[in-house]
């Protein structure tokens, strides 16, 4: 959740601004209530999310409260967050206490040509006439708008059997 | 991806057309290259499309190709797509083969308030000069647009230890 309009050392923006195109058009679905309302205390990712053990809710408007029918406590959730302060235009980018700059795509901060957060939570309560959504935690602000939810599946969304190089140990960190 | 202008027997619209709002704008970022330029033909869901085991691509417009440094052969990305031929204002939907409808946000279909697909695929091989990303497999029509790349972190994106109750067996067909 880090906001910055000045560039660090190694960074390096797009050709164009993605804030200035516009291909398709989202509509918010709700926001998240959480325990973060300033940027510095926020868990910089769901690993850490966890660790501080701090539930959180997401908040689902009325329009869509009737698509919540099957959620269930215990289920893991996909939540795809819309980090709108963020800005749109790096290419490469500087994480704190790495050693040299890394493209976007290879990272998972919120500075991205579409902010889009992703997040795996586990639903604690659901109360769907209410829209809300109790969840073990969330690394994203108070207040951050919500653009979808998805249920997680096993055999959709965990790598399949074989050499497996992704990640290392705080790689997300970004 | 089915789109479908009609509505089957149990299922219900939203209060309001999703289509209609505008509360934050999509910049695409390239297009998959799939096997599949027909609806019947494409895999359902990704458990579907690795077992097909028919290679597809990522090809990243040239603004955005800078921001692919970091990914390499091996890894595990979750691409995130724009499944834009689908109807959005569904707020119950029933799935094939299923016996009772079921919200939209416990399912994966692209029929969604915000029809952007999740499917974590494996990079083949990698030029980023030429923007482009060979993949295991991807369940979505030839020419879909993408939204976003970001890396699998096991340490975000698995579910922590625990009593777990999501997912049953084909419950990801939507």
């Amino acid at each position: 959740m880090e906001k910055s309009d000045t560039i660090r050392p190694g960074e390096q923006t797009l050709a164009i601004d993605p804030a200035t195109l516009a291909d398709a058009q989202l509509a918010f679905i709700g926001q998240i209530a959480s325990p973060w309302s300033r940027r510095e205390d926020c868990p910089k990712n769901m690993r850490e999310a966890r660790l501080r053990a701090r539930p959180a809710a997401i908040l689902i408007a009325a329009p869509f409260r009737p698509a919540l029918a099957g959620l269930a406590a215990g289920q893991f959730l996909h939540v795809l967050t819309w980090l709108g302060q963020a800005r749109r235009d790096l290419a490469l980018q500087m994480p704190r206490h790495a050693s040299q700059p890394r493209g976007t795509f290879a990272l998972r901060s919120p500075v991205r040509p579409n902010p889009i957060g992703l997040h795996l939570v586990r639903i604690l309560a659901i109360d769907s006439a209410e829209g809300r959504i109790d969840i073990d935690g969330i690394d994203v602000l108070d207040a951050t708008a919500v653009v979808d939810l998805k249920p997680f599946f096993e055999t959709a969304d965990i790598p399949p059997a074989g050499p497996f190089f992704g990640g290392s140990p705080g790689g997300e960190d970004a």
